[in-house]
């Protein structure tokens, strides 16, 4: 008896799209057995036929990717052109109008209309999946859909943006080799020669990217809708070399994370900056590679760490995907039907409690840091530890601190109320503490 | 429309029994949520109903387990009786004839009967699941079925049991501090009294446990045959704290490693200790926490960590694949039809190369070093690095070497030709480095 292939139109062929070109035919054997049936190209589609390395001409060729979804020999939509909105958006849904399930990268698309294509997806019965969405190659959505199900996560954090933990972690180590060019600026600078960052580093190093996936992972974890506009968003462009001294003395690493967390307030999600103990699994995760660490109630911390990007992957995750379609399984895109899904409270996050790093430049005078503990004092903030190491009478300073836990709201209008005095010659900086 | 709920017959209320009731019981809500319909236990049984601090009363009790498959209320059988033959054998043999999936916890039932009992539930079409066994809460079994599915697996290599992790790491932290009792045997004896081993401990620190988790992981990922007789397997008991100083000096620490390969020469699965590099992710797993990490072609290398045993973890993969279960997946325990496993030829021991760590006791006296290094000469293996503290002539030294690449039997001869030096006054130590 021979079984029907799952046949494949891919809409997209940069980097990702011939990644799963190359993994689909170079693994199709173990890919076939694993799924039950070949899972085969049938058609692509791209901006360009010509610019490619890989010989795609064996593939039907459309300049119209919307035309892949007529075509009575593709089976399943993958989707990898990217953006939110335009031609991903309307390719997602005239596929799954049309019953056929789609797969896809796109963590933008998915973070503000999941929720919309997973319940016309549920009404016509056909999968939505999203696996390489979040965090590359790492299974995370096939973990909170299937092996963590059965936790109640109070907390999830991730190192979900690979450029931005490239940098923190070049920045650091130069820091540590007390080398030239340990500032953002001209890491990010290098960065984009490697080619870790893009020439529009924006959506990455201000932390839109991570936002889109916590979004994605919140839902999952929460059983609540995507609600990117949730997240609270703050990047890595105001770290400095100095707050990687500062971080490794206090016995920190910087890293970008992204927070879903059930607090007593409601559900908060937010992307910022965080200095993470050293002795934390996810301070070891350097460079390029990404971590999900994930706080269930029955199965304690869980880490996931690898490969957050690459054509390699990314591939892995798309492919999985399919094996899973090919299997007949992937219903419900978010694990819980849309129509299930809890209206949770968010959390305001001005009452969201915190430790914080304060650095701060200022004219070394006497009384400094009497008005500084002073307005911490009238904040209701106080301190755990103090660090100045050079001080020349008259000039400026730089000195940090660390505090207790502080409501964020209160903390704001101390750094406000600091920012202000005479002495302070640049605005503070200030990072949360991961505990 | 309500839907029918999954009803549950749990065998064996030990540590892992009742954490399962419990999870059912607490997270009874999530569960329902994520399954689309409850899971809900109708039936128990144990070898004693009167031990326990959870209230069971409620479930109907069976003295015996067989019993339960019978029952016309129970769907699902949850075998944790443990022990690869006997009763656990029997129930779930039973379970799968008379059509109810089962899920267990048992490494050493799957070990040894985990493709006959797999063949017997694809014939009729009923789930054998199994997370639990491999690796606690870590929901590897799930990410070799689905999330990285589309790989090809170079090797896998993890920290499969806890005891031996806790022992090594209690020790080498001891040797850290200069502190007394470092040694295997008196820490050992603490991890007994805290509960973290067993008074026979051998099933642990022999390497027998990882052994069996280890030869189901092998099966998923290459699609053959469990194979524990495959095993080559040594334990912990050799390991001192002398090795333990010198793996620190020489940028390494000491892991009992299950390792999973595709070698030229076959597969190879062996546990035995290993000198793991400092900077390996693996290297920073310590106490009673277990890792996988998994080199896949297209995904890279990707880490799990968390908990590898305890009521929570195990529960929590248990209650994982009752989800599964409900939402009617789970179907091909092994992944691939048993039919379709490939027998893999198995690579002769002899035949594997690797790195070494060699540790002697010599009497120091001019000469020796000449004998030990005509002795690697003569079976073409060649020294690296070499270490030798303190010397006192006449009296017993130790000293220690790493090797470049030798074949397994090259290296084996090797040892007994030093072992046998008049010099040499115990039997050389030799570990494997992990590169």
């Amino acid at each position: 008896m021979t079984v029907a292939p799952l046949r494949i139109g891919i809409a997209g062929l940069g980097t990702v799209g011939l990644g799963t070109v190359i993994l689909l035919e170079e693994n199709a054997d173990i890919i076939a057995l694993r799924a039950g049936r070949p899972v085969e190209i049938t058609a692509v589609s791209a901006r360009s036929k010509t610019t490619r390395a890989r010989d795609i001409s064996k593939y039907r060729w459309y300049d119209n990717a919307l035309e892949m979804v007529n075509d009575s020999e593709v089976d399943v939509i993958v989707e990898l052109i990217g953006g939110s909105e335009g031609i991903a958006h309307t390719l997602c849904k005239a596929a799954i109008l049309a019953g056929k399930p789609v797969v896809t990268a796109n963590k933008a698309l998915i973070a503000h209309h999941g929720c919309d294509l997973a319940k016309l997806a549920e009404q016509r019965k056909v999968a939505l999946a999203f696996e390489a969405a979040v965090a590359g190659g790492i299974p995370i959505i096939h973990a909170l859909r299937t092996g963590l199900a059965a936790n109640k996560f109070s907390r999830i954090e991730g190192i979900l943006n690979g450029t931005c933990n490239y940098i923190l972690t070049t920045m650091r180590e130069a820091v540590a080799a007390k080398a030239e060019g340990a500032d953002f600026a001209e890491v990010l600078a290098d960065a984009q020669k490697l080619g870790y960052a893009e020439a529009d580093p924006s959506f990455d190093v201000d932390g839109i990217d991570a936002a889109h996936k916590l979004a994605i992972i919140t839902s999952l974890a929460y059983g609540c809708p995507v609600n990117l506009s949730a997240v609270q968003i703050e990047g890595i462009r105001s770290i400095t070399a100095s707050d990687m001294r500062y971080a490794a003395e206090l016995g920190y690493v910087i890293k970008l994370l992204g927070i879903t967390e059930r607090t007593p307030e409601g559900i908060s999600q937010r992307v910022h900056p965080c200095f993470v103990p050293r002795k934390a699994p996810i301070a070891k995760v350097d460079g390029v590679y990404n971590a999900v660490v994930a706080h269930g109630d029955a199965c304690g911390t869980m880490v996931f760490e690898g490969r957050g990007a690459g054509a390699g992957p990314t591939a892995s995750s798309i492919v999985s995907d399919l094996i899973d379609i090919a299997r007949g399984a992937g219903q419900t895109p978010f694990l819980l039907p849309v129509a299930k899904f809890t209206q949770e409270k968010l959390a305001d996050p001005a009452l969201l409690k915190s430790c914080y790093y304060i650095r701060l430049s200022v004219v070394d005078k006497p009384g400094v840091l009497a008005d500084v503990t002073g307005i911490f004092r009238d904040h209701g903030i106080s301190m755990r530890t103090f660090v100045q190491h050079s001080r020349t009478p008259g000039e400026a300073v730089e000195l940090a601190l660390t505090t207790h836990e502080a409501q964020h709201a209160a903390m704001e209008k101390a750094i406000a109320a600091i920012g202000k005095l005479e002495a302070v010659v640049t605005p503070p900086q200030r990072i949360r503490i991961l505990t």
